[in-house]
C-alpha cells in the first residue's frame, strides 16, 4: 500500500511528459507544415513553345490537331495555371498586355465570375496588338493610367493571397524570346504591399475622381 | 524514510516536464527569430528625390552643401543600403544601367574587395549613358548577352544570399519617375533559383567558350 501514491505520482508525471512532448511534436509539424503550404516559386523565360490548349479545356484529349508539341510541362503553362487558379479575384497592373493566351485566361476568368480589375499603361494600352480593348469589350474593368511617367509594373494578385511579379511583360515576344523572371509568392509580407498599392493605385485613376477634378 | 523514494521521482518528473517545457519554449523563440530575420521587403518607386551622399559617406554632415532634401528615409535610399551591405559578392542581371548613384555604389563595394559580376544586354550597354563602359574601366569583370533578344532581367544577389529583383530599370527615370516595383527576399526557395539562373547565362555568355565556338 506504501507504493500507490509513488505509483501514482510516476504515472501523472509520465502524462505530463508524454503531453508535453507531443504538444512539441505538434507544434514542430504544424510550423513545418506551414512553412511547406506557403508557395515560393521562381520561372524562367523564355518558356518553350508548346500547346496549351488543355489548361483552357481540361476535356480535350491530347490528339487534338495541333502542330505544337504536348504534354509539356514548361514556364508559360505553369504562369498560365497561376494565373487560372483564382476562384474570386484577379487584379492586374500591367505595363503591356498583347498575350493572346494570357488574354484567354482572363476573359476565362471573367466568364467563372471572378472579378477581375486590370490597371495599365494608358500608352501602351492604344498599341497594335493590345489586348486591353478585348477585355474592355468583354466587361471586364479596366483604368489606365494617364500620368506623363510609365505604369512600368507588371504584376498581378490573385484571390489577394498570391503574388505574380517579375520582369515579364504580357506579351509574346516577352514569353516566348527574352530571358525574363517571375516570381510567385504567397509570402504575406511581400503580397500585402502589392495589394496596397493596387489599392492606391486603382483609386488614383478611377475616371470618376479625374473628371471631378478637371471640372 | 518511506516518503523518500516517492519525492524523489516528484522531483526527477517535475525536473523532466521543465526540461521538456523549456525545450519548446526554446524551440518556439527559435523559429519565431528565424522568420523574424529573414528578410522580405518591398520598395516603390517613383522614389522621392533626396540627398543620398550621407549613404556613400556616413561622417559627412548633413549640413554639407546641397540643394535637395537630407535625411529622408526614401524608397532609393532603402534600395541602395541594401546594395551596399554586400560582403562578399554582388551578382547583377541588368537590362539596363545607366543610374549613376547605382553605378557609385558599386564601384565602391568594387574598392572594399566586394567580387563583382555584371550580366548585361548588349544593345542596351552601348547606349548613350549606359554605366557599363565605368565599370568596366574601373576593373569590373562584365560580360554581355549577344544574343537577338534581349536580356530582360533586372536583379541583383547580395552575398549569394539577398536578392533585390523587380520591374526597375537601373537608371534615372525608372528611380525618379516610372512607378515601379523591387522586392529584396532572402527567402531561399526564391533566392536558389536565381543564384543558379545567374551561374547558367553568366557560363553561357563566357567569351571564351563564345569565341572557342567560332572557331
Amino acid at each position: 500500500m506504501n507504493h500507490r501514491p509513488g505509483a501514482f505520482r510516476w504515472v501523472v508525471s509520465l502524462g505530463v511528459v508524454a503531453l508535453s512532448l507531443s504538444l512539441e511534436m505538434l507544434f514542430w509539424l504544424f510550423s513545418r507544415r506551414r512553412s511547406e503550404r506557403i508557395t515560393n516559386k521562381v520561372l524562367f523565360f523564355p518558356s518553350e513553345v508548346a500547346c496549351v490548349e488543355h489548361i483552357f479545356s481540361p476535356t480535350l484529349p491530347h490528339s487534338h490537331v495541333c502542330s505544337l508539341p504536348h504534354g509539356v510541362d514548361t514556364s508559360f503553362s505553369r504562369l498560365l495555371r497561376y494565373i487560372l487558379s483564382a476562384c474570386y479575384s484577379l487584379d492586374l497592373c500591367l505595363f503591356s498586355f498583347s498575350n493572346m493566351d494570357l488574354s484567354r485566361a482572363v476573359l476565362l476568368l471573367h466568364s467563372r465570375g471572378v472579378t477581375i480589375r486590370v490597371l495599365t499603361d494608358k500608352v501602351y494600352s492604344a498599341i497594335s496588338g493590345s489586348q486591353i480593348g478585348v477585355l474592355r469589350k468583354a466587361g471586364i474593368c479596366v483604368r489606365c493610367d494617364a500620368s506623363a511617367v510609365h505604369m512600368h509594373h507588371k504584376f498581378a494578385v490573385v484571390d489577394g493571397r498570391m503574388l505574380i511579379t517579375g520582369s515579364l511583360n504580357w506579351t509574346l515576344t516577352a514569353v516566348q524570346s527574352n530571358m525574363e523572371n517571375i516570381i510567385i509568392t504567397e509570402e504575406p509580407d511581400l503580397v500585402q504591399p502589392f495589394v496596397k498599392e493596387f489599392c492606391r493605385l486603382w483609386g488614383l485613376n478611377d475616371p470618376a475622381q479625374y473628371l471631378s477634378s478637371k471640372k
